[in-house]
């Protein structure tokens, strides 16, 4: 029977205030380039006085995916918290302006935090600094899982992200508990070096227990699985405990491993504008190559195609018809 | 005695809501392309929930121009009215971080509507439709005008959209009576052509006894001077009434008629995406020339440039160095 949901995502939900800067800037607010950095609201608004004009565009690391899935033409749904505010209602309806399901209670309009953002600063290399004001966004609990939603989707994809916060791993827990009871499958994404280093422990018993698919850079693979080895070793021990494995290397393409099947797939090359979203992206259309029954191969392709098509322009979501581009890469 | 500011702008503070729409979206939702019209509350959120994902950008027609001045590196400010919320926030940091200066007082938290935004529609052919839920910017009011600013500023610059409202006539008067009282010039947008439909007599009056600068495209013009006979005529009668007349005409270029003297500006070429704002960073750009004593011809090629780049790119404000770009035409 089919399910309702190819892929249901949960993860934060995040607007982001994207800006650019210079080098100089980064240096002087002492901005690390490349990740993402948890800041209090305070810090937020002392950062957002400094930085230059900026435009607001919904964001969120696996609402992009999710966003990229709907784009697509995929079934998807997503869960993560907003606040009733103007930033939630921004985030609410471009995601599902863009075709998902989302239907998680909003925090109410007296709840102290608002709703999340993000501070993206965009340097002239197209590399970025995410600086994260979470709000409401961290407070995602079990009673946000519809269980019925999670049985009734063959993938549920978890940003390890929202491993920051108790509450939200007990609903991961939850969610991975109705999906695979229902036969479904269970994907992450481990976010970022730093994120790995905070919940260790946590990622690693659930991926070695509860996880069929591991989407991560070389830099996390390395840093979960590689113990001061080589990328090699780690993809392998990562296979060892996790059925496929995808590892993203920027523009060194992508290695997918699936237990004695390995391939190494090119990037497409484009200009680099702003890197912001190219492995959510990457990761939204690979998983919905999977669900669509395409081999790894060919979703690594589609997941390079869409990685390009989202460096190639400012923000985190598709900006084209991301089927036109697989249609004209001979993949659908 | 050098004075404070070289143009202080009055107009609607609002922030873009900006996303992309076919034909058959604007004809199924009864939407005209090329003009601004304005719509309620309930109906800008029932347009919001069928228009896809966008982006929020900060935008109004003459902060717009006053933006682009502040980033040319003029001595300038905004009057216009905001909220205490969100999209208040995003709409004050975005002309402070420019460099202009916005000290119009908040309408407070409590007030029932909220700060005003603009739904932009960019069609294929890069043509936008404005559909404007005015918000609290539409209470701008006599009380908000700052005498001894206006007084301390070379030129003010008043956007006709917001002859929408009898307190905000109230606020021009005021603002008119402190800039010219202590030698001060006034410069007016006559914004579209519906707006001088609405507005006909209080801006005949007003260009006939108040104003030293109009800015219009050539349907205003015509609108305003031309009771059925060509442009020509039309701009001889603006130029009997108001000592400089600027009137823009899409891709055939500007007029410029100062007494007896006319010039024709040619336009410069651009791969449209996005004429939104291209009217008023043509504006913005041109000001900045005449208060920094370069002559009309050379003030039109500045704006010509200005208006250029603000359409080769989806947003309203400028995304590149103006000064740059003119610098390379050799104009500074």
């Amino acid at each position: 029977m089919t399910k309702r949901f190819q892929i249901v995502g949960i993860g934060n939900a995040l607007v982001d205030v994207l800006a650019h800067c210079d080098d100089a800037f980064m240096e002087a607010n002492s901005i690390q380039k490349g990740v993402m950095q948890l800041i209090e609201m305070n810090e937020g608004i002392d950062l957002y006085s400094r930085i230059g004009p900026a435009r607001e565009v919904s964001g969120g690391s696996v609402a992009n995916s999710i966003a990229g899935i709907a784009q697509l033409g995929g079934r998807t749904a997503f869960v993560g918290k907003v606040k009733d505010d103007q930033l939630g209602a921004i985030f609410s309806h471009d995601l599902r302006a863009q075709g998902a399901v989302y239907e998680t209670s909003l925090a109410p309009s007296d709840h102290p935090a608002e709703t999340g953002r993000c501070i993206v600063l965009v340097t002239p290399d197209g590399e970025r600094s995410m600086n994260t004001y979470l709000g409401v966004t961290e407070f995602l609990a079990p009673s946000d899982i519809d269980e019925q939603m999670m049985a009734d989707s063959e993938w549920i994809f978890l940003e390890g992200y929202r491993f920051d916060g108790l509450e939200s791993q007990e609903a991961f827990a939850k969610a991975i508990s109705a999906c695979r009871g229902a036969g479904g499958k269970v994907a992450i994404s481990l976010s970022d070096p730093f994120c790995i280093e905070r919940h260790r422990a946590a990622f690693g018993e659930m991926l070695k227990d509860h996880v069929d698919l591991v989407l991560a850079n070389w830099i996390e693979i390395q840093s979960m699985y590689g113990r001061g080895g080589d990328l090699d070793s780690a993809l392998a021990a990562a296979a060892a405990e996790v059925e496929t494995v995808v590892c993203t290397d920027g523009g060194n393409g992508v290695h997918v491993v699936a237990g004695s099947q390995r391939w190494h797939v090119p990037a497409v090359p484009t200009k680099v504008v702003d890197v912001t979203g190219a492995g959510d992206l990457f990761a939204g259309a690979f998983l919905w190559g999977l669900a669509e029954g395409f081999g790894p191969e060919t979703c690594a392709r589609m997941g390079n195609i869409a990685a390009s098509e989202v460096i190639s322009h400012i923000g985190a979501r598709p900006e084209v018809d991301l089927r036109h581009l697989f249609a004209e890469s001979g993949l659908i």
